[in-house]
């Protein structure tokens, strides 16, 4: 019997989830928010529960070579608290999973374990489960977060608005660059196993790729400036990609500026000596972790003294579409790279 | 430098996971329940929250030459729901993170899903988000459930009292023996790839094991029945290690008799036939999902005419250790085999 083949590259992963989404309409009064955002949305009474979970698999999101495993362990929890961020929520539990093949010691689950705690500390959770497995093949992590936030807080894709102010944490492109100098080293290391990896000048990317932070602290400081944005994103497939995202979910247009696009120095210099264009590691880079949002015009007062939020544009009617304006004064039109991993097979 | 290597299996996963839980006491007041139960429970506020997580993986939990992918999605989620009714709590939401090698197409994906479909359909619950990523090898699938109970009714393992009751749910044994039954059909499928296999005599215990079902409808009745459990847990692993389980959790003993299990006919004869002792099977088999729980023998009236509710025992001192009564009246030792995953390597 033949039976039809379509492979998975020709949906892509949006494309996958969308796919997936649709016969999954939530029916319980108690699902406020289901597929289709940083992470859903639960109202048992008292607070809202918020709930986000991350897949991460050895050979495609992580490379052992490089990535030491106490970073693993911090950098599988803090991506998932980083979709907490993105819905304006306290993280509070975590769960991790993990299968391991029998390449893996104890002593190498205690590493992953010290990063896992090591967040869990940062970011004041606690591990409240999860299952510990044997794996045919490489190591296979799924953690999933739980946090809270109150009604009036929560912070969907949906809520921006025309003239709505776009604003970004942080710096972008870092991530991306700092795993870009990894790969070099990795490849020098593979030629000369006696050659030592010099990183130093690279310290901040490489910590930015291989330690990223959630953006947890924000979420306390924009309730102290009484500030709820009106719609918000963290930054894990690159900012143009986000970006699409806040539109579509909102139904608006964004403009953003080349010369507003907050990118460190080591970024900049780095992304120069590699012969990649910095603006295109910050927009399609991902993995900064960052926060995007729109706050209303009335909001921008509050926030512009705060070191770590930067205005790089606003929001515009949906026909306009999604722009950058460049540094030589062109229009030109977002589209998304992000990260395919079915297409990077 | 010469580094410590201990092996996984030296540990066992039970091992393990303790290993793991003493460096993650719970801080926030908002965990009630943390590591070492069926499910963790979380107080924001009106019900309780309660969380569960597990992994399975390709090659060591399930075998693709036997299980179709929409049984894998159903029972991906039900083994997640069977750990909620073990806490008697009602499931509302899950979320299912997978991870695909380009060896499955869309249309297998869509089989998947329509599995978990099939499995929200009947357990009323929502698929509220998840992850789809590639893999570099085999199929990986991670449940997260989460339920709802009211504070006064949640059901640790930790509850048992001397005196107690022994209940169990259904049969034992059956998913073991069906896992058979396809393990031999396999063998006869590979060395003669025309013979079609002849299940129909064997069709309830290779439905234990490729489509079993949560027991949330026991939830549902202990409710009306007035009960709530002293302790409980679901039996995934096998009745004498769950009967382990709650001994150790409640600091006590269990005594258990051999004639008081219930063992279907087909489970039975079957097992006659492989020449697997049955006794064997309900004990150390596993993967049957049914409800194992001690209550007070004061409610053992309102109980006992539930038909799908057995008596197998007594709580009893921990000095007495935990003893299962034969039928030929002699007194064994309960020790638990269980499932090993990381030993079977």
């Amino acid at each position: 019997m033949e039976k039809k083949r379509t492979e998975i590259s020709t949906l892509g992963e949006f494309g996958l989830i969308n796919r997936i989404a649709k016969d999954f309409v939530p029916l319980n009064t108690e699902t406020k928010l289901g597929i289709g955002d940083d992470a859903a949305v639960i109202d048992n009474g008292g607070l809202q529960t918020v709930i986000t979970s991350d897949m991460l698999l050895e050979g495609i999101h992580f490379d052992l070579a490089f990535m030491p495993l106490q970073h693993l362990g911090y950098k599988a929890v803090a991506v998932n608290i980083s979709d907490l961020a993105a819905m304006n929520a306290i993280p509070k539990q975590i769960t991790v999973n993990i299968g391991l093949s029998n390449r893996f010691s104890v002593e190498a689950i205690d590493e992953f374990y010290k990063g896992v705690k090591a967040a869990c500390d940062n970011y004041k959770i606690d591990l409240i489960g999860g299952d510990t497995t044997s794996s045919a093949s490489g190591f296979v992590i799924s953690v999933t977060a739980i946090g809270v936030v109150s009604e009036d807080r929560v912070v969907k894709r949906s809520g921006a608005k025309v003239k709505d102010v776009i604003c970004v944490t942080g710096d972008l492109g870092a991530a991306y660059i700092g795993l870009q100098v990894l790969e070099r080293e990795k490849q020098v290391y593979l030629a000369n196993p006696d050659m030592q990896p010099q990183l130093d000048k690279y310290d901040y990317i490489v910590q930015r790729q291989l330690k990223p932070e959630a953006r947890t602290e924000m979420v306390y400081e924009l309730a102290e400036m009484k500030v709820v944005p009106t719609s918000m994103i963290d930054i894990s497939d690159g900012l143009a990609s986000e970006l699409l995202h806040l539109s579509s979910n909102s139904g608006v247009g964004m403009k953003i500026y080349e010369d507003k696009l907050p990118i460190d120095k080591q970024t900049y210099d780095t992304a120069f000596e590699l012969h990649i264009d910095a603006t295109t590691a910050a927009l399609n880079g991902g993995e900064d972790y960052e926060l995007l949002f729109t706050v209303s015009m009335d909001d921008m007062e509050k926030l512009k003294k705060h070191p770590d939020i930067h205005f790089i544009g606003y929001v515009q009617e949906l026909s306009k579409g999604n722009i950058m304006v460049t540094k030589g004064e062109n229009e030109v039109q977002i589209t998304a790279q992000g990260w395919n991993h079915f297409a990077r097979k």
